[in-house]
């Protein structure tokens, strides 16, 4: 790896990222918070860094495929690093190590607190917390449709001809061009959500971040008792009709929003993911009305908000599902491991990549009793790649291992069966809450602290589809 | 699928097992039971429908591929059906769903119980009961290196080469050579292990049962506390180490029996395997050591009986491992996922799965830094083709959506969490004992009758290495 070009591209992102910090600090001085000081301190020192590595890093050098591992995952570790610093400057009992995993949560739009009461905390730190996902969003979009399918990384070649690239499809051509365009869908469809939620009786304020909790399928509240606080059927359907705009592919949005609503229908990702609402919905919405709820109304918006927040992988709550019983917990469990679409903000394994693989059985299935019979794996009528079936197996695969591996790990720090397994899935997942004592009202706090770190891997490796991360432990890679 | 073809086979079947009643029979007129009426009457009753079958139906058609995954699977389950005639014929108060239940548990080398009370048990029944467990085993010993690599279920194409045919390896070409062969090993180990078990001071009545249930990793007991029971270090020690062997592939038994045990360390299944044991036993020792055995040897015994019995998919028990810490017992629970050695009597995923997965995501990290290269993935230095490791890879990915899938199932019935996950993993890899309400001092006696038929479908998938069982729900199978 060419570690000075690496270098100087993370410089200038954070050049980027300290530019960003004008919005908390607005907010600070919007609300004379002494926070004010320990933003300005971090941008301070994040601009005179930034434009330091920038300025003695060359930057003509050619980026190559071992290079854009290295720029992806090491920006998003020195991007939580660093938007760490205002929670350590202006919280005075936190440690470093519970404010960058609040951090890496908020950039990998996981949304895990370790934060017990988030209304004791100014304005500026609760927008700047918000902010990391929504930033970390956007960095997830372009990551997913413009540089893994690049990189090869677990099947997500399969989206190059959603890619802008020579003359492929709609998209217009170079990887700054696909930004702009699809950071437009993203700010249009925020700015949508925030006006909203304002119409609701939300506060400004309080519309921002939860706009920024639903579109980064991130989680992150400013209040304690999350959605649950306003107490209005109202907010959770627009929270939840944004969930379900957050979990698809953006590249889709944006060529429906350029008059072709069809795109969303003719694509195969997209309809596996409307079915897996609707059936989950239908199965909770009995069990809710048989065991909790007396209206079915209730149970309806209870479980399609929880279903869309946990298949997205936003984390929000409505109600508390670990009172709820244990069948729907576990296939909220089973499809918190499903994910969003690729392309969109939502973590986990992905539709498209289950989609796929289950197509894959019954084919398999088909070869055994008819061996000598060619039966092309399609997606959207394109045939599929042997490699790409096998990049997504492989996926697949160190999924469940690390899962597993890692769950083993958690519990050697004395936490319980349930929970081990759960913040595992959280993290590598990039929910939020789960079960166990890390459910919807509690948090991460009690975790150890080398529990934070690990988890903090997970996340990161969880919202940078694995491989991307994995793969700097390659002595190969660092060769340059 | 051509039915008549798969009767005849099935007809003689049913004459052979018909037969195999005699030992029981044998059993119960020496210790003078009553319980000789109901195996005289099964006997008959299986002769005479066996016949009639094998009169009646054509013995000349060919048997093709899809007669091949119909013989193996209705195999079973008429086994099963049959077998549990005696139990029905002979215990009061037994249902047909839990005589059934323990005879597919039997046949499977499963080893999950319902019955509370074995001691209780004529010794006629208790023979026979242990009788399916090395019958199965047998089958499954045939099934796995001469019929599934011509099946090319889950990869098992790869063992073509140490499966009988036209001039290949050292083992006797055609199927009937290799019965002989195989069986020949697995009978003469079996010998072994009754007079050793003897020498310690069982009687021979346990030492043949306890034979039965280590050589075919099945591990039913015909004592209430197992192994417990006897007390005896010199015992443990035995059956562990036949543990070890029966997790071993048989055709590299034959091999060292003709006078080269170097092909034990030549093999790289062989290795991976002894390393697992070693590994996860060393773990153990330090934990159990720590936290529960004041002294080492206790440890080291208590844990390499614990790992062999459970890695192999046995599922007897030494020690009450659910009073041992979470970590250990989530180290357990991660063996039991791997299984024995393909070729073995043993179940789970099969050591070389794990080993070829886990090989091939090493390979796809660096192809991720070097996309040209072409690295291939080898095993006992062949070259593995794509369309194995694709089989292999699609047969962890549908072996973890039964877990989880009938996990939530069992869930349905009322199960907790832990009870649901750990009934499945034990069905499913063939184990037994498992955590939670079946735990190695409980038994299914609770399970809800479904639950129970569920479970037998699951213990006869897991055995015919899944595939297998899920292609009869293939319309094309049973197009003649």
């Amino acid at each position: 790896m060419d570690i000075k070009a690496v270098a100087h591209v993370l410089g200038a992102l954070l050049i980027f990222i300290s530019l960003t910090l004008f919005f908390p600090i607005g907010v600070a001085l919007f609300y004379k918070e002494g926070a004010v000081m320990s933003f300005l301190i971090t941008q301070g020192a994040g601009l005179i860094c930034g434009l330091l590595i920038w300025k003695l890093t060359p930057g003509d050098r050619e980026l190559r495929i071992r290079e854009g591992f290295g720029v992806v995952t090491f920006a998003w570790i020195l991007l939580s690093a660093f938007g760490a610093l205002p929670f350590v400057l202006s919280m005075p009992d936190i440690s470093y190590t519970d404010a960058f995993f609040e951090t890496m949560s908020g950039f990998t739009t996981t949304g895990a607190t370790i934060l017990p009461d988030v209304e004791a905390l100014p304005y500026a730190l609760l927008f700047w917390r918000s902010l990391t996902h929504w930033l970390g969003g956007m960095g997830i979009i372009l990551l997913s449709l413009a540089i893994l399918p690049m990189l090869r990384v677990g099947g997500m070649q399969l989206f190059k001809a959603e890619v802008p690239g020579p003359s492929v499809d709609k998209l217009k051509p170079r990887v700054q061009d696909t930004a702009k365009i699809l950071w437009g869908v993203y700010v249009l469809l925020s700015g949508l959500e925030v006006v909203l939620l304002k119409i609701g009786g939300m506060t400004l304020f309080d519309s921002f971040c939860h706009t920024f909790g639903t579109m980064a399928t991130g989680g992150f509240s400013t209040k304690n008792a999350g959605i649950m606080h306003f107490q209005s059927a109202y907010i959770e359907t627009v929270i939840a009709v944004f969930m379900l705009l957050a979990g698809v592919n953006f590249a889709l949005h944006y060529r429906a929003l350029r008059g072709k609503p069809i795109v969303y229908w003719r694509n195969a990702e997209f309809r596996t993911y409307l079915g897996l609402i609707a059936g989950v919905t239908v199965f909770l919405v009995v069990m809710l009305r048989l065991h909790i709820y007396e209206s079915v109304p209730t149970a309806f918006l209870k479980s399609i908000f929880q279903v869309l927040s946990l298949l997205t992988t936003t984390g929000f709550h409505s109600a508390d599902y670990e009172l709820w019983p244990l069948p729907t917990q576990m296939m909220l469990v089973l499809i918190m491991l499903v994910g969003g679409c690729a392309g969109s903000t939502g973590g986990g394994i992905k539709v498209v990549r289950v989609h796929l693989s289950v197509k894959y059985i019954f084919i398999q299935m088909k070869k055994l009793v008819h061996p000598h019979a060619v039966i092309p794996l399609r997606l959207n009528n394109l045939s599929i790649s042997r490699d790409a079936i096998v990049d997504i197996l492989g996926f697949l695969l160190v999924y469940f291992l690390i899962l597993t591996g890692s769950s083993f790990i958690m519990s050697l720090m004395g936490l319980d069966l349930i929970t081990s397994v759960s913040t595992v899935l959280s993290s590598l997942s990039n929910i939020g809450p789960g079960i166990g004592t890390i459910g919807p009202t509690e948090n991460f706090a009690h975790v150890p602290a080398i529990g934070k770190w690990f988890l903090s891997f997970l996340m990161l490796a969880g919202r940078l589809e694995i491989f991307t991360v994995l793969v700097i432990f390659n002595r190969h890679f660092w060769i340059r």
